[in-house]
């Protein structure tokens, strides 16, 4: 028996693990977690909503299993013209040195915000979980949600985001600590300098809030999966370490970048879109910022750099490209994301001295 | 038993716990927590030949148990007046609104790396462990140390710091989280927006060396010393708990600050020493940084803040005074230091499932 079995009870998972949606992978890495009993998780925040239906169709064509849809609920910002003109002209010396023009329209994927018509898709697909990032969406979407049956999740980074979304009757939290990679799910401070790191993190939320909590940040091995369940997680959620599974099927620039990646080799970044997100440090994070206040507010600021990602990638450099890792890539281990998750739970098990 | 007693046998401790040194607490402190079977450690960075000489025959009153001497070995910077004449008009203003004189001498206490003099009356003391921060002293000095029967501890915030400490011939290692309070041990990196959060570091560092590696930032209750050791740590380093207990002796200003920290109150900052450190953000931190790349090199910043803190103290405030704290302030219970000793032990081994 697992210490507390919450979330295991309330989802219907026999591991506490969920794995971290993540722009870029689909279906087959969701299907494949699910199917080996924890929480897989759909990113549908570049997801039109064709694209949605298509691949929860997938995921249902390999398992039966509970899953999980994410989706950004950002507030959006109005329109800068000027300062994404201002933008593009600080990456211009990159257009040239690429030999691209930065007059040519730049076709980027949606990252609108889960609206009514995300919500009518909800409502008609029910998965077990729908997971939100940058706070919650307004009271009548987020009533849809629950009225289809589905169970609610959001991420803090703080204790009085925690205590908010606690307050908004979530069903679990994600503790996101500093350490993880990607955007931070931050909504109720701006305060980067005073971002909480997971271990420090988890047990104030815990003791703050009545729903149980999933840690997230720096967890990549079976330790991490432990060491988080003793801090009073109830599940742990796994990010970094499923890219490296070939069921995420990353770029190979960003696999290449996170198999080399060392402990001191990220940062907190402003520049791949508007909003802060751990990365591994390169070109452009070390030119560009690692934090640029000149970048346009999010997304907009990933429109000017998506040509130079492209050139650059395609001759096989991730100078440009937002290489989303969180700070122990070091201690992932190479293998499918089935295999990865019952090592995950069966090691953790071992470690908690568990009977199965 | 302990799950890893390497600490615990190298030293000579019934807890793998250690008091983090810092500057402030004197010898009571340390020898309630030594006295109690941890780790008692006396910051002596602020502290001349005679005091600590004095410290040290007071502890040795109280307890016959191991204690630790901690020193800084930091390359001084050359002098810099033309930088520290700015740092002064800088804070020119707050002399002003706090009715003091610029112009004013400043007597500051002691904060010259570790060298022969102090190497000798460590010589003559033999504590059972010396600790250092920002890296290691000169090799000559290190083995005078050593020959004294001292084991050597110090601190690595990345890993290839603690492989260089290994590599040195250290006999345990810090790896001391982001989470942290007080200043960064950074001694290979300056890249402050790097340093890696807790969790993430201990399982890493671990890895990476073949000496015992003690846990440290976000660790002040039993489930982080539980975690830490179940990431791998032989060992937990405590800092931000034992300041609230009665016999560190804090100013009032730092002690009515830690009694209210949220998780996300504190960040890192270079404006009171030139060095970054984790504090409690106050009005200095707000307005001036929290990293200010105008302050002068450790540990000149410090100078011009003097007056400035004393005042300020003086009426009550701590604007202007280094509230060093971790990222877990609020998970401390207040208590007396052989008490939080001795409940984070037993509560820990109990999470552990370890018995007596």
């Amino acid at each position: 028996m697992w210490p507390d079995r919450r979330i295991l009870d309330l989802v219907g998972l026999d591991h506490p693990i969920v794995q971290a949606p993540m722009v870029g992978p689909r279906a087959g890495l969701a299907a494949a977690v699910s199917d080996a009993g924890a929480l897989g998780s759909l990113a549908c925040a570049a997801l039109n909503a064709e694209q949605v239906r298509s691949e929860v169709a997938a995921i249902r064509r390999s398992t039966d299993r509970p899953f999980n849809l994410n989706f950004f609920c950002h507030r959006p910002a109005s329109p800068d013209p000027a300062r994404e003109a201002a933008w593009l002209e600080r990456l211009a010396p990159y257009y040239r040195e690429l030999g691209l023009d930065p007059a040519a329209p730049v076709a980027m994927a949606n990252r609108a915000p889960f609206d009514e018509a995300m919500c009518a898709v909800v409502e008609d697909l029910r998965p077990a979980v729908v997971s939100f990032h940058f706070g919650l969406p307004d009271d009548l979407l987020l009533r849809s949600v629950r009225e289809a049956g589905c169970l609610v999740v959001s991420s803090a980074t703080t204790v009085r985001e925690a205590r908010w979304l606690d307050a908004c009757g979530v069903d679990a939290i994600i503790a996101q600590g500093a350490d993880a990679g990607g955007h931070r799910g931050m909504f109720l401070t701006d305060a980067l300098a005073s971002q909480v790191g997971t271990f420090s993190l988890v047990p104030q939320v815990v003791d703050a809030v009545r729903v149980p909590v999933i840690a997230a940040g720096g967890i990549a091995d079976a330790r991490g999966v432990a060491a988080a369940l003793t801090l009073g997680a109830s599940a742990v959620q796994v990010g970094t370490a499923y890219l490296l599974c070939p069921e995420a099927g990353i770029s190979p620039v960003h696999l290449a970048a996170l198999r080399a990646a060392r402990d001191e080799d990220t940062a907190l970044t402003n520049v791949f879109t508007g909003r802060p997100a751990r990365g591994l440090v390169n070109r452009a994070m070390a030119e560009l910022g690692p934090v640029n206040a000149e970048a346009p507010a999010f997304p907009s600021a990933a429109v000017a750099l998506q040509p130079l990602r492209q050139r650059a990638e395609a001759a096989g450099s991730g100078d440009f490209s937002p290489l989303w890792s969180g700070q122990a890539a070091s201690l992932a281990r190479e293998t499918g994301a089935a295999d990865l998750t019952l090592r995950l739970a069966e090691e953790a098990r071992g470690m908690l001295r568990i009977r199965r």
